[in-house]
């Protein structure tokens, strides 16, 4: 689609000496399939067709011309550690200890998943991440391939990692999944990683230094969530998770963990020398009592900082709003001061830093030339007035019903409350309801 | 109004031995001028007039009868503390250290406010309100007659307290504003109240003991927000604000405290002792990096705990929905227990105790009798779905997307994104830039 968006303000990232920061431009975005193909005051239209950007010598024909009726276009949300197929457990256990709520609650209703239901299930997510102006997850499960399908036949894009561990999954599985998920489509990639080293025995995390090595790829897991698993390891291995991994040379093409909250100073030291990027959930570590990650710390040390929401099954939403209050909320309250982790941070981190970790660098902001993945917030809402500051106004007082449009890859995927992924809402909702009613 | 709601879920709020629980009925619910008449079935359509629950002997004239479409109908929330007015301070001074913010930006924005913005940003703020699903606020701010004002013409319900302290108001005028503002509308109350100990000298905290016995009001003020504030009372007083304004025989007839965060044991016996209404604040205790307060504490003790979204100044949106997760997660996280502080109490707290601490009690739940304070929440929503636990949903997942209409004593004031106050938000959002732009 060629979509011209025209009377808007246009989110501009920016690199500073103070950190990232963010400017706003007024003027049109245009889009041509896939990407952003011009930003800038639109006046010289009688002449875009000799204008450097475009590619082809020819006036571009709109398939549609927005009126953004001033309200904002920034780039989408990235989504960097979830488990979409989780929302069929979304408020079915919580308010449990975590290990009545893991052993009793959720592995053995995974158990009874089936291929297709993971497929249907991931779709549910998608919808919500589009309500959340998220346009992009890096999500870990299990059955790759059906994720990657349900995303690719949504129009969305996905990244994803491996749940390998001792009981799913093998060595060689993920390696067949790493060639087939990469080739699905344009939107769904597949970057080595396991599921934790606590799930994981040192044969098998060898095994994916190795792998990593062969494919070049960077490697995710799960590490430090819990005291008692960096607790657990270092009695297994006289170190902490990302020690170990680092030693076993898991981090010769970065990658990251998710959740980071217990960190020694080593930890640091080798996420810093290894560029390695922390991503932060702290709805879900709220709710399972896990923790709280030392966002400050890691900025402080020049480390990037993601966002994710973890899966439906712990959060239970998957909405970036509540994720960036909290990554900042979170770090001041932790540290006594105010002033720490500012909204500009938090915003970079939800954004740009998302789609670095999730080898996305086409999708990090809004430029021409990147791949199309937009959102348009709407500002004429009581919780964006007054316009004081819109950076600080998302990050703090944003909320789902601000997202006015969702775009994909050039593709409008969610408008004014309708979504277009080709599937109506109301089946997948019947499939969720169906696929735990089935397990009760 | 006249309204019939049919093909609904209605949520009940229920006492068991356990806590606080809900229920939920298919049904209808009947609304009649401000009050509910009627939950039920709806299958006696026949005999309406001759059912015990009419004052009149006549069948209903419905003027609008609204299907519900199998979604839920619940008590709106009790937003127990605010300051409305300081919207116009919305994201214009966030990520400063505490005293900066304080006395920089926001004290010598606030000299400048003329009665009337008080009443326009009220107006700002009773929109957000609505599409959080808040049916009633608890304000403290300068101007009490014209917060009443703004309140009552929109049809809003509004109880305020004092923001008396030695620089603002007097117990004059607060005695005054008593008998006014309680007169101005029956959808304004007035308690009393005073900003906070170490704002407030003894002889006017004395005054105010003096005019609750006089005029049998309960009492409220910030207490135990910050460290420091404790502290300095130990210092001045050699009892906490709690200990101390219990020694002035102020809660004699009840009232509570906003933040409560840091409480000696000695502090809890009173609130238990006096029934005092703990009101909890945890975005703007996160944001200005006060702390988290002992929720978990106060349930054991058997202390009513309400919530409010402070102003938003400092939090920076006023959304209950954030404010039921915080509840929650943050309890979780410091108990370092996943099961402590489960969804039914936080919604209790943020519905049923709110209006008992508001002196509301005939808006604490959905019966026959009570006035029509009550939302719907939209279930056809990715993050409501499956349809699990709705009180989970609600809690943990809930947003102000889902806010499908609120009604406020019968009338509906928010119904599918679109507001009913008798002023266009477009003019109010224009009077909120103009003020804070006067002050640039």
């Amino acid at each position: 689609m060629n979509i011209r968006f025209y009377n808007a303000k246009i989110l501009l990232t920016k690199n500073t000496d103070k950190g990232h920061a963010f400017e706003i431009i007024q003027g049109e975005l245009w889009v041509k399939g896939n990407r952003i193909v011009y930003i800038g005051d639109g006046r010289d239209l009688d002449h875009v067709y000799e204008a450097p950007f475009f590619d082809e010598k020819q006036p571009i024909v709109w398939e549609r011309e927005i009126d953004a009726g001033g309200n904002v276009l920034m780039p989408g949300f990235k989504n960097a550690h979830t488990h979409s197929a989780m929302t069929f457990l979304r408020s079915y256990a919580d308010d449990l200890p975590l290990q009545e709520w893991l052993h009793k609650q959720v592995f053995p209703r995974e158990a009874k998943l089936m291929p297709q239901d993971i497929y249907h299930l991931c779709k549910l997510a998608i919808l919500e991440y589009l309500t959340s102006g998220i346009t992009a997850n890096f999500d870990m499960y299990l059955r790759p391939v059906e994720i990657a399908e349900a995303s690719a036949d949504c129009g969305f894009r996905t990244v994803q990692t491996s749940g390998l561990n001792n009981f799913t999954s093998s060595l060689e599985l993920m390696e067949e999944d790493y060639y087939r998920v990469n080739e699905i489509s344009e939107l769904t990639g597949f970057l080595l990683g396991f599921h934790a080293e606590y799930t994981t025995d040192r044969k098998i995390m060898e095994g994916v230094a190795e792998l990593s090595h062969k494919l070049k790829s960077p490697v995710w897991l799960h590490t430090s969530e819990t005291k008692g698993e960096v607790e657990e390891c270092k009695k297994r291995y006289g170190m902490t998770p990302t020690q170990l991994t680092e030693s076993m040379g898991m981090y010769e093409y970065g990658g990251g963990g998710y959740h980071c909250i217990y960190f020694e100073d080593r930890d640091f030291e080798i996420f810093k020398k290894r560029n390695l990027f922390a991503v932060t959930n702290p709805s879900s570590n709220l709710k399972l009592a896990s923790g709280i990650a030392p966002i400050n710390r890691f900025l402080k040390e020049g480390i990037s900082v993601a966002i994710g929401t973890d899966g439906p099954a712990s959060n239970n939403c998957l909405d970036m709003f509540r994720e960036m209050f909290l990554v900042s909320g979170l770090a001041k309250v932790t540290e006594g001061d105010a002033a720490v982790v500012p909204a500009e941070e938090v915003l970079y981190m939800a954004t740009a830093a998302g789609a670095h970790a999730m080898n996305l660098p086409e999708c990090d902001c809004l430029a021409k030339g990147k791949l199309a993945d937009l959102i348009m917030i709407d500002l004429n809402q009581p919780n964006m007035q007054p316009e004081n500051d819109f950076v600080k106004n998302i990050v703090y007082s944003g909320s789902k019903s601000n997202v006015a449009l969702t775009m994909v890859n050039g593709r409008i995927l969610y408008e004014k409350g309708k979504f277009f992924i080709g599937t109506k809402p109301e089946e997948i909702y019947a499939r969720a309801n169906e696929i735990i009613g089935r397990m009760k």
